[in-house]
């Protein structure tokens, strides 16, 4: 559930958004963008949390990674879908992770 | 509850948890931690979810301030109190936010 991503440098998308109320097949896209994300070139791993409002962050090698990711037909698809109905609001940040620690209990 | 940050750059610490089933306090912990957070200078905001895994992410305006924040006395007993017995496992990723574009439905 924590992405297992190599040493840094590599670049994060952090998604935050908050929902409409309509529903309408919003679960099954989200999921769909998932694993369409997981086997696109590049990509190293999501993280994915909603309460008041949801956090999607995916990890990526390079820009171009996430540049291709945002133009594949089924994502821009999903994305104007969720401009018209699924989502209130949202930012995307492109962010380069320049380090990173982690602590697991034994 | 989407943080409002300015234009970039500016830096994002995304801190992705897991938990232990160990409450003692861990909510007020969690909240002074945040309130505790905006009182930093450098700070921009946060936005913060959490399900199967906990997803934190802080906004700064740059690397000092994130070092500043990690050092704070209470903010580091806290940290020690994570490993002791709130996570069972998290990452802790520090990022510059190169660029970002949002939404907001009419």
């Amino acid at each position: 559930m924590i992405a297992r991503t190599p040493e840094p440098p590599y670049w994060a998308v952090i998604f935050t958004s908050t929902r409409t109320d309509i529903d309408d097949g919003y679960g099954a896209m989200a999921e769909a963008m998932m694993e369409l994300a997981a086997r696109q070139p590049g990509f190293l791993g999501v993280e994915s949390a909603r309460e008041d409002v949801g956090i999607t962050v995916s990890y990526w090698t390079d820009l171009d990674s996430i540049a291709a990711w945002k133009a594949v037909v089924k994502h821009a698809a999903a994305q104007k879908a969720g401009r018209e109905k699924w989502y209130s609001a949202y930012v995307t940040r492109i962010a380069r992770v320049e380090r990173d620690y982690s602590f697991e209990a034994e």
